[in-house]
């Protein structure tokens, strides 16, 4: 490979990623697990292509293929995470831009798969330029971010930042097959390599995310690009609520044990008691027994999402909470409760590094206005969020249209794809300016 | 039939049902339908004996036969329902006791059976004597009282009392069989009658029902006899939200459209108001799309039964809670939900007769002491709800353990069964004196 140095600051400046080309390649891959068609135009159809699946193997070939004619060397760990990585002046571990190409069973076009081809893209934009980074630069594919189809999220990335045991992941069946794992599935469509899943077997300089933001906010206040800060901490608890079943007619209020009504004081409790402390709270799932128009229910049972930018935060609100439900159970709802919560979840925030966010600052200002740019947190987990634990990492967040994701009509335009990629270039090239090893 | 007449006010004061030959029909009768044994005890099951079942014939032809050995004239009108009239020394419309024979599937041995079998009581009570009543006496097995099988309760006495067409009473189909309904089961098990199910041609004087409680305030204040002036009028309301849904984690509070937020702060809503009108509300259903712990539900529905001892101030409560429903809806729950109530049962206020009542009243007053005794509502309908539209109607409820009904383990002990039946003598006694026509 023949390339010419970084001549000048002035050159950097100007390189722009080619937005045809970005989002021909969004929409031609597509074609790798299009589903769930919603209107007559090529691009009106969702996506379901799941972590491993012929579609995933479909577009992992396609990357590696690509990858390779930008003269990157390709390596494929245990997991079947794929880093492709482009070398630059001086040895070391590369500048990474990472997400991944899987998607939910009825998912869009974007979650994801815009971090990866946006990556690519930002190879293919440097490889025209004929230009050489002082650092390696790397995209990488991150395997079953979804957790769609293997039940648990973001986990390679997690494997890879020592957060969770390889056995663990290989293990993970098939929710519909329980007969294939994540690991005969890596080895069926070619995909299990032999390089140790780990930041040590495979050091990173720096991670970079592009990634939909999946919320209304950046398209609320007209905001084009999110520089994002970090992820939120979160808990999910399961709450059981016990009171007794009685007639609704024959019982007055003063003879009731109402597990309905507990639980609805609860409900209305934790969304108070989260905007006391800037943080959300949801309630998505609520069960009861026994289930008549005329029985107050014995049982409820519901689950509370808990989320702060602060996991020291999270944690007073959550203990805060605990204690205002035990008081509603034996205070509030006539003569009492008994409410018991169960922690199925406990996830930190992730704090992404000081330098990382500056270069992604710096990009996004040379790359609109700054009554364009929003510095925000993540309220969704994402593979930076490991990955921050052994590497600076930041995020690059591009509008969803009606925050709407998760879903085949999730929409981000071709102009906020490319100005997407645009601050993902410089933000990597930024990056590049600023290592010193 | 010779009787001797009813010869002082002392003899009749001192006339006492018999609560071992009470008790013993109780739970003789009882094995028509015995199910759901819950204990080794010979009394410990439960009952399903559902209207119209072959159980049912069982325990109908038992009445009977047991009511014209005690001189009666039995008279089955076309929904079934069993007139057992004694004759008094005046013609004219008997003083009747009803209540029901039927049972839930999953039921006990006094919900219904404890108010017709007293009155057999009462009967033998006075034919073992010897006397005659100023007006005919009757018992009355109303058919279908639960609703449990043909789905609609209180339905022949609803009939009779003019609230509802033969036909749709007729017509009801067995929720497990729909080729079997009403009409035809009634002719199957031979009590298909001809007298026209109504007031007008089947007139009664007067209508006295002893019941279980089915609740707990009796059992809670130490009372053994209830004189009750009436059955609360009640509502029910399916009520639908309709929010948006959206991510747990990636959307602010300010952009949400929660739908399940809603109804918490609705249902708590209709408790706090329904405390200030001296009211219930109750929720003993709820339901919600899509159910997903990271996902704001876009859609819940759930019931709403409110009751009030008056009708009209059920509706300024109902009022009044729809539009505090719909406040909450449009201001409090982030950017709003759309409420919306469909009316699914409404139930006016049974307004029992003073002297009916007074005539219970002063049953009760020399059956026990003055502390024992409380005058209150029904929170559930009976057979004499509609029946009160009619004629002049009360009603004596008995304690209810633990307040549980409709369950296998309901219990009411023989004294307290045996103490109601003495209160149902007197009262009919009582009421006789009082008739002038």
């Amino acid at each position: 490979m023949t390339t010419a140095p970084v001549s000048s600051t002035l050159e950097l400046s100007t390189l722009k990623i080619n937005a045809d080309r970005l989002n021909g390649t969004i929409h031609e891959t597509a074609t790798f697990g299009a589903a769930l068609r919603f209107g007559p135009g090529p691009t009106e159809t969702g996506m379901a292509r799941l972590a491993l699946d012929d579609n995933d193997a479909l577009v992992r070939q396609y990357f590696v293929k690509e990858a390779k004619e930008l003269g990157c060397k390709v390596t494929v760990d245990q997991l079947g995470n794929i880093f492709a990585v482009r070398p630059g002046r001086r040895a070391g571990a590369p500048t990474a831009m990472g997400s991944h190409l899987d998607t939910q069973p009825t998912g869009g076009r974007y979650d994801g798969i815009l971090g990866v081809l946006s990556g690519l893209e930002v190879l293919r934009t440097i490889h025209e330029a004929n230009l050489t980074t002082e650092f390696p630069i790397a995209v990488i594919d991150w395997t079953n971010e979804e957790g769609a189809r293997f039940p648990k999220s973001v986990v390679s990335s997690g494997v890879w930042a020592g957060e969770l045991e390889l056995e663990e992941a290989w293990s993970l069946a098939d929710i519909n097959d329980p007969s294939k794992t994540m690991k005969s599935e890596l080895a069926r469509i070619g995909f299990l390599g032999e390089t140790p899943c780990s930041y040590e077997a495979m050091p990173l300089g720096a991670h970079f995310e592009l990634h939909i933001e999946q919320g209304p906010i950046l398209e609320q206040s007209s905001k084009l690009v999110g520089v994002v800060l970090g992820a939120q901490a979160y808990r999910w608890y399961t709450v059981d609520v016990y009171g007794r079943d009685c007639h609704t007619g024959s019982t007055p209020f003063g003879a009731r044990s109402d597990a309905m009504l507990c639980a609805a004081q609860c409900i209305v409790a934790s969304n108070k008691l989260a905007k006391e402390f800037g943080a959300l709270a949801s309630t998505g799932i609520l069960t009861l027994e026994p289930g008549s128009t005329n029985v107050c229910p014995s049982h409820v049972r519901f689950s509370l999402d808990i989320r702060h930018p602060s996991t020291a935060e999270l944690h007073r609100l959550c203990d805060a909470l605990q204690e205002e439900m035990t008081r509603i159970g034996s205070k509030e709802c006539e003569i009492g409760c008994k409410v018991r919560t169960t922690l199925d979840r406990d996830s930190a925030a992730a704090v992404f590094h000081d330098d990382a966010i500056i270069a992604v600052r710096a990009s996004a200002a040379s790359a609109t206005s700054a009554d364009k740019i929003e510095e925000m947190y993540s309220g969704a987990a994402h593979d930076s969020c490991p990955v921050s634990m052994r590497v600076p990492t930041a995020m690059i967040f591009v509008p969803s249209k009606d925050g709407v994701s998760h879903n085949p009509v999730e929409y981000t335009s071709p102009e906020e794809c490319a100005l997407g990629a645009q601050v993902l270039l410089h933000a990597v090239l930024n990056y590049d300016k600023m290592r010193t090893a």
